[in-house]
């Protein structure tokens, strides 16, 4: 939330104004990542998470290029909810324990941040509709997509991870 | 996170850790969903967020079944990843504008929160499956399918809201 945060007199200033949140969540995501793949011991979930650094990469120049057709910057935007669900991996990753159940709170906390990003990317992408607006709905579909995608991909990784993490 | 956290060996200590996170999630949902409920305008909006409210008094009651169960004390943990949520809330309800955009920013913020629920409760419910726990595994289901209903639920009333938003 900025410090002087702008009035919200229609759906296009929350649109904006979530975009900005997101905007900064996936900025947030980007410096956070390279402590979690560190920290990460299963190959699988390691390259499954550089993977998404990548991608996530992609989907901050897809809001860049939404910004820019708006004539709108980017920045100004906290997007709390981001700042504690990384608070709460970051704390996860330097637990101490057992590798394979650390890689199991890893991945818990990491589905945390992919179903933050599906509601916030929801969300937008219906506004982007109401607002007459199929292309900036497109490319926030295919964030959306594709963090749809990264959660599967999660869900997969974790089978064989629990089950190491069951046999502690 | 427990200013002294236990070590986490196997999945057992993983399950109760995140157990007692989502304990501590939804006490703070109950105490920031009556300031939602009164900034809210929209009839439907508010009560679907007084039926939440009744729903997750529930919802914690079942967590303390399980507690029981185990034998292991529900408190301490802080949910940050919920405290960054709840502020984000927050922040959205006191905004100044059109009454129909807060409403929308505010089923914006209420489903980032079931989202996050839905990510912990589906690990969770995993978790005491392979922890052959049966009777924990359907008591953590049927918590997730409410979730999942709280969420539908919001993006039914968000259809009329942000038509509403859209012509303000």
């Amino acid at each position: 939330m900025a410090l002087f945060s702008m009035d919200l007199q229609n759906l296009k200033d929350l649109f904006i104004d979530e975009l900005r949140d997101l905007y900064d969540a996936e900025n947030q995501i980007t410096e956070a990542l390279p402590k979690l793949i560190e920290k990460a011991k299963y190959p699988q979930l390691k390259s499954a998470l550089q993977e998404h650094l990548e991608v996530t990469r992609g989907q901050i120049r897809r809001l860049d290029t939404i910004f820019q057709q708006l004539k709108e910057k980017a920045t100004g935007e906290t997007c709390k909810g981001m700042k504690g669900l990384i608070k709460e991996g970051d704390d996860m990753a330097a637990r101490d324990g057992d590798a394979s159940v650390i890689d199991a709170a890893i991945i818990s906390a990491a589905q945390r941040v992919e179903h933050y990003e599906m509601a916030g990317y929801g969300t937008v992408r219906t506004y982007a509709d109401l607002l007459g607006e199929p292309d900036f709905a497109n490319l926030l579909q295919q964030t959306l997509d594709e963090e749809k995608e990264a959660d599967k991909t999660l869900t997969e990784i974790a089978k064989t991870i629990n089950v190491q993490a069951k046999a502690a």
